[in-house]
């Protein structure tokens, strides 16, 4: 065994995540481990459209800043395509009549517990329901999936999430191989 | 302005990280925000060697159990290419003549700030000052880059950052595009 929990306590919980530290004792010997969880898992939308465009948003997130992604969201307990489903209305105006699951993934797992879903979304048509000025978005743009590329190589793309879903959509693809 | 902070304290602090609570005003009106700091911006790193395989690690994380990545860890408040030099040495016993770096990212921006750098090693040779007991590491392995791709596609990888990392290193070796 790798790790063993000598006891547990909940630090801080709030509707999104919760914070627990535990006194462990694992492979550097006895010590403590501070565990975030989010409630739910997130969910991340790449869109693509018949001129080989990728949906971008960009939006102030409260941690980082600005930031350019994908369009993504919390699952909210819904099943993850359905959230993905109701993530790329809200945030885009936009549905898709095909959705491929494309990767799970977990993020920061030094420190958190954050199951990831990531969708391909094709076949795309504007739809009611929009609601990005609640979502935070401030803009939408349709990129061509190359330009994505160079954004991400050049950093006006810096969300690890939005690497890691585009890397899943290029493997699925055969963009990257 | 997108967000105001009202107020914020400290509910969580340890080695690693620090937890706040803010009472916001955003985007959906007043409400609270929790916010998670990682003290030290994390290091990922794609080695990659002369007969194109990349190097990965496998580990047993406290957070999601077993999980198949790239070398990785956090910067203890070096310069990160410091702590990428240090950290692939310490994981892999290995030592790169070659450092590009490749890809700055934020992970789990609606939650956490955490920077996160990545560096492309080549040019590798054995070293010695490997520590793979203490950090945790069962097996360092060497797989071919389209193998390793398969693995991301079929989840036998599923950690974000290296799905992230490998993106990175896909688009400046012009493998994705």
């Amino acid at each position: 065994m790798t790790w063993r929990t000598n006891h547990s306590r909940i630090v801080y919980e709030n509707p999104w995540i919760s914070v627990r530290e535990d006194a462990v004792t694992g492979p550097a010997g006895d010590g403590i481990y501070g565990v975030v969880t989010l409630r739910h898992p997130a969910v991340f939308i790449v869109a693509l459209d018949e001129q080989d465009r990728v949906c971008l948003v960009t939006l102030d997130r409260y941690t980082v800043g600005r930031s350019v992604e994908v369009p993504a969201g919390g699952s909210d307990g819904e099943d993850p395509l359905i959230a993905a489903q109701r993530e790329l209305l809200e945030e885009t105006g936009m549905q898709a009549a095909s959705w491929t699951a494309i990767g799970k993934m977990n993020a920061l797992n030094g420190v958190t517990i954050a199951p990831e879903y990531v969708f391909l979304a094709q076949t795309l048509t504007a739809a009611e329901g929009s609601a990005q000025e609640e979502e935070g978005i401030d803009e939408v743009s349709w990129v061509p999936f190359d330009e994505v590329l160079q954004m991400v190589k050049d950093g006006r793309i810096a969300d690890g999430e939005t690497v890691a879903a585009l890397a899943y959509a290029g493997i699925h693809l055969g963009r990257f191989r």
